[in-house]
């Protein structure tokens, strides 16, 4: 079945102390619309300026990519710019230029409504309503977010995951949400929330899941070289996503192996700036290191 | 088979914003005796003083641990006085006072010369190399360590971590020695010091296993509420080397439910002060602990 996916598609130009990477292919949805590729078919909803480079929509074009929701208007695309200190930990923001994004409004193409699967991928949380809004009858709806939403748009965000099957955020944020320091008392909190489906990603130490069939510790794959973090957690969430709207039968049964899967795209993720390593990946790839992941935690 | 366990015996007072607990047996070897204690034979090498309380031997003894090499000298036990903040995380100490631990030479009974698995927990390296002069053909030694030795102790600690089979340390501690943040770097460099083990120590993230049929991720037992984690990361190798000293075979078929167990018995050292919870632990409840490990990580 289809994804929809909605999120941030933007001009990411990475700093680290021995390279520079201008206007590389980012943003939220562009990271996840990759990620959930290997899956299945993928409808992106998200805008871009007239700057936005014709071989960025190729690349998405190739990876078999729907861009009837992505808007081109006249203007600049959203351009962040950020630096990472060497041991890839420490990120700092040089530069959000929000350009065309500033009045984005997700506006549905109508063959997108009924699009079974919905990834509200990190954007404001108004916007991730608006389009929640235009759907009809999905069968999942999923978010992430980001901490300068529950900062600045907490009673919109709060809204928005009583709509929501899953869940999606990091341990700082679920820390934040919820005033815990320990990730299992913040997810039940957070399930008293509404979503059935509680993630929280955890970066290098992989992610847990609370489901009604109890926890799940998802490891990370583990890489001995971080190139950039930058788009992992939205890599993650849109392999997961991918990955369940491919599977057949209830979630329950593949949620687990979603995330899985959408550990290990991040991990290719992780192997490039932007999505330089994840768009050369091909699924025999990721099938392998994910059978790696089961012998790498069977005991 | 029968685990030799040297290390600090020691009496731990420990204070959070909410409770004092003073003068609670703890020490590097008490935790790891106790955590092997649920597995098989314990022979016991340590120091304690006059002072220590009686109680405190006849739960070793409960615990069917062998006290020949424990000795009993004139003087005050060695007394360590720790403050944890709310959120468990950080801790600090407020007195370190040696006592009769400051002159200790662990000279070895007769009787634990044959030992066939060695268990060296935190201690001076010195020490830790004294014990293993003594030793005669070990079936398999491991030790862990602390950052204090790292500082002022490397040399004795290089030239320690030569004779291991297996070496334990956290990942603070992994980096400090290797210059590397990457786990798995610095993994492989430690294994170019010597031993066919490596093991850091993640605190609530878990483990990881470096070894010759490659990685294993360990993860912790899941824990709403860490009442005191001292001594978890001792009782984490303690219960490895007990399951590894009880099971028949070769280490490698064996070293990843060790790991398991130990993490295991170290979530249970963290839900009670010192050794309060541990030492009301039936084997049935560390069995159904591993149970419960094996169905979160399974996908």
């Amino acid at each position: 079945m289809s994804v929809l996916i909605v999120g941030s598609t933007a001009l990411d130009s990475i700093k680290t102390p021995k390279s520079a990477n201008p206007r590389l292919l980012g943003g939220s949805a562009s990271h996840a619309a990759m990620a959930a590729s290997f899956f299945g078919p993928v409808n992106l909803v998200g805008v871009v300026g007239d700057d936005f480079p014709r071989r960025y929509i190729q690349l998405y074009e190739r990876h078999g990519i729907d861009l009837e929701g992505l808007q081109r208007v006249p203007g600049k695309t959203f351009h962040w710019s950020g630096e990472y200190e060497s041991n890839m930990n420490n990120r700092r923001t040089l530069l959000t230029e929000l350009g065309v994004f500033e009045t984005f409004t997700p506006t549905l193409p109508a063959a997108y409504q009924r699009t079974p699967f919905v990834l509200l991928a990190n954007i404001a949380p108004a916007l991730q309503h608006h389009v929640l809004d235009q759907m009809r009858r999905p069968r999942f709806v999923a978010a992430d977010t980001m901490d300068l939403w529950l900062k600045v748009a907490l009673p919109d965000l709060l809204r928005l995951v009583k709509r929501l099957d899953a869940f999606v955020l990091n341990d700082s944020e679920a820390q934040m949400l919820t005033g815990e320091d320990n990730v299992f008392v913040a997810l039940k909190k957070i399930h008293r929330l509404g979503p059935t489906y509680v993630v929280v990603k955890q970066g290098s130490h992989g992610s847990i899941l609370s489901s009604p069939r109890g926890l799940f510790i998802c490891p990370a794959y583990p890489l001995p070289k971080v190139v950039d973090p930058t788009g992992a957690g939205d890599s993650f969430v849109g392999g997961m996503i991918g990955y369940l709207a491919a599977a057949k039968g209830p979630i329950d049964d593949h949620i687990r192996p979603a995330m899985i899967y959408g550990s290990v795209v991040a991990s290719f993720c992780c192997e490039g700036f932007g999505l330089q390593r994840t768009t050369k990946v091909t699924r025999a790839q990721i099938n392998q290191r994910v059978k790696e992941l089961e012998r790498l935690t069977r005991f």
